[in-house]
């Protein structure tokens, strides 16, 4: 069995191995500088983790993993450039080094390549494997149209909250754990198990993702808190509170919210102190756990030896109390 | 044998029996919208008559043929942003119509879909035909970025320039050739050649677009000739003029390239008479004729009785006596 250090070493490895060569310099050079920022790798650890569940071997699944991590940066190319973001991982995004024709193209030749590693496998699952990844593709893409979109309504539930999560961030987890299952030969059945495994762990990870930006440590979490609050982010907290407050709470949440002059720090303080009140950490805690507890039951009914799948709950549970 | 506006119905009847639908529904309709524009459906129908010369056949074809279209339109509402372009086919341009963002995201889904659609092939030829598929959607991009360019260069050469559109317009049939060929069951070699039998032809179509431009009949041509002149736009036509200018018509050419205040007519009557003074529409309808006489050697050489090779031999002579 594989460390979760090393199948990350593994994936950087091949990530700075794979350059992508090619004229023009402004489209390939976009890709080389995306993929070289770092981050967790955890889309393309994922799939190694579930090949390595079924075939007791990582490096055949190699290629696809750099593909799904590909294809997650092509999708942050272009939604930096929809969000306007000047800064990604701390380092300027594609659009704001280059300008916004090279993001957008580069990012459609990352999709390109995207399948193009993407097929590096066995004829016999090449279909499927594909096939996952077409509906995955189109999935993340509803996802971030759908985010979009709420920033311009009101009155968004929580059931269509958590529907967008899963679509923005959760399938592509959950694609990773199932192409990584078929290219290690699981049955469509345990394959898809391991699919809504990462599914409901997707969603837990960004319902944590939420309670962070305003309970997380500031040193450990890696940015200032309150950001999500700042920015008037429709975040499963922001809505929970919408739901349940009345009276003062109510008055006091619509005043910062329709507040554009107001002190930020003096905004968050204010709003978290509503949250407070109405016991919306709690909640999200609880509803972030049930998820997580969803996503192991998953774990458990795929019928392989516990200790085989030790490495993919101890990811999981590292995920769930990470910090940052 | 498939007549030729037989085919364009079936495309178009495919075309319009797939609707795109899903939520949101900024993410399709911007879909629905560009295909059901038009156009002539160069690309499918070609597909389809390489099918059709391999296997006499050409239904199984049509879903890849509607992939090579919607890639197309993809393409089309990909560069119509970087273009900042306001009309396609005398309509808004989906940016126009709706915002970037809509259209950078549509755009996306396109390719996904585009893939998608594609894979409606039979197992024994998947992998050859998405290698292709690949391997041209690439190049499609490489020639965009470096048809963007050359808006900022100066010394383009005609070699270089060739090269351009022939990544830019002629791979993409050449593709659709190809790909039709694999569908129908060509050997490889086969395809090969009508491969570059769309090379040629797409290279020769792109330059009969250049000389359209300067010297078309605007009634027939469906838009006032000289726009390439009066934006600058660095066409066969001007590089070689460029070339081949001396004394007086080097002046006058680096005159008008760089006045921005003259009146366009008579920007556009000056350049056309340097062009007139160098003979530059006969040298360029010269090298359109090589092109076109290479892509016809390369349809002889393929081992298929003549009478088979008809339709793809009279459809490259329409296309090359167009004057729209």
């Amino acid at each position: 069995m594989h460390q979760i250090q090393h199948l990350q070493q593994l994936v950087n490895q091949a990530i700075a191995g794979k350059t992508f060569k090619g004229e023009p310099a402004e489209l390939y050079d976009p890709i080389n500088y995306i993929m070289s920022l770092g981050g967790k790798r955890l889309r393309p650890v994922l799939l190694l983790m579930a090949t390595d569940l079924f075939s007791g071997s990582v490096l055949k699944a190699l290629e696809p993993a750099v593909a799904i991590e590909l294809f997650h940066n092509f999708t942050l190319v272009h939604d930096d450039i929809m969000d306007k973001a000047p800064l990604r991982r701390g380092k300027p995004t594609v659009h704001a080094k280059w300008n916004e024709n090279v993001a957008i193209l580069s990012g459609d030749v990352m999709l390109v390549e995207a399948y193009r590693l993407m097929m590096n496998t066995e004829d016999q699952v090449l279909r499927q494997v594909l096939d996952v990844f077409n509906e995955t593709a189109a999935g993340v893409c509803r996802g971030q149209q759908i985010d979009m979109n709420f920033e311009q309504e009101d009155g968004i539930t929580i059931p269509e909250y958590l529907e967008m999560i899963r679509l923005k961030t959760a399938v592509l987890l959950a694609a990773s754990l199932r192409i990584g299952a078929l290219l290690g030969g699981a049955a469509a059945d345990d394959a898809g198990k391991l699919y809504k495994f990462g599914e409901s762990l997707g969603i837990a990870f960004q319902l944590q993702d939420d309670i962070l930006d305003v309970y997380g440590d500031p040193e450990k979490f890696g940015k200032q808190t309150g950001g999500d609050i700042i920015a008037n982010k429709k975040t499963w907290l922001l809505l929970k509170s919408r739901e349940l407050a009345e009276g003062l709470d109510e008055e006091e949440l619509n005043y910062w919210f329709n507040e554009s002059d107001a002190g930020p720090s003096e905004k968050v303080r204010a709003v978290t102190a509503v949250f407070d009140r109405l016991g919306i950490r709690t909640l999200a805690e609880a509803e972030m756990n049930d998820h997580a507890e969803h996503a192991l039951q998953q774990l458990e009914a795929i019928p392989v030896p516990a200790e085989r799948k030790k490495l993919l709950r101890e990811f999981a549970e590292q995920l769930l109390v990470r910090e940052n």
